[in-house]
């Protein structure tokens, strides 16, 4: 079925999907980042089709996510590397696994972010750089950027500009069940 | 095409795109962030087909990242908000709208998070909550969680505990363009 393309929309996040929005992508991706590199490891790890994972690494490829190069000339076999832009996607996968531990691990997390030096659990929050405030409302809010469209700043426009900030009334409880499955405290 | 389902597998990534590893559904909770509600404002503002808008919100239901609430008894007509697990869906959105203005906006950001006293545009990124350093290796690493299965203590070993939270090469200069995008100074 042919899907909408999102490439021209001009929302951030329709454009990370465009490249991204796939199951498998972001799977690859996550064990990319894991140091995998070969065909043979990612279908391994992933138990994908060998089609399937041809054509998502070629998609990756074209997205400027995966850098394909030649290790063996005989015979000839490729690997695929992160580029910049792949590496840089991280941060959304950190987001999911935090993500994750929080909603989906009734039995306990699996994996989770710990301080190196005292092994403490960490709890991933999103900042700004500078002055390290969360990215929360009413402090922080969307706006239209240099080149939002008309669009845009309509789709911006009043009530809309905190709300994709706003802390939701769970938040806090859902933080409370992620602390308890790290091992953390109650 | 049968997909493979992740559900029961331990990786939190996974067991979250179980849920979302999608186009439509993270598209859908991006616009119910944003304050849609309604079928016909989600298929107005996605350009979605019906059948298919259909499918994707009760999937989100299902999951546990929607409620299903009657407004109307005549004509029957109900109407989506988020669970807190749907609110908290958020963090991932704002991970994923960094990503996009860093790497897919050669023309400029659309929509960027500003300091709402100041408008200084904000730079996203993840810290730890209490430390608020930034989860990055050599500072924190993964660790197996208190469910972690003997698979994933051996996908945690050794070498790969700091690769998901390296900080790539490209990272500095990714985040360059991006201030660049933002209207910051270069």
């Amino acid at each position: 079925m042919q899907r909408k393309s999102f490439g021209n929309m001009s929302c951030p996040i329709a454009r990370s999907l465009e490249r991204v929005g796939e199951w498998w992508s972001m799977l690859i991706l996550r064990d990319a980042l894991a140091g995998l590199t070969r065909f043979e490891q990612f279908r391994e790890s992933l138990g994908i089709a060998p089609g399937m994972l041809t054509r998502r690494l070629d998609a990756l490829v074209a997205a400027g996510l995966l850098e394909r190069r030649r290790y063996s000339a005989h015979p000839p076999r490729d690997e695929y590397q992160l580029t910049d832009r792949g590496h840089d996607f991280r941060s959304v996968l950190v987001a999911m696994l935090a993500w994750g531990n929080r909603h989906f691990a009734p039995e306990g997390a699996s994996v989770i972010i710990v301080d190196a030096a005292t092994g403490a659990p960490a709890d991933p929050i999103l900042v700004d750089r500078l002055s390290r405030r969360p990215l929360v409302a009413p402090d922080y809010r969307l706006a239209p950027g240099p080149a939002a469209s008309q669009g845009m700043h309509r789709r911006l426009s009043s009530g809309r500009r905190s709300r994709l900030l706003a802390e939701g009334r769970g938040t806090r409880a859902a933080r409370k069940r992620a602390a308890r499955v790290a091992g953390d405290s109650p």
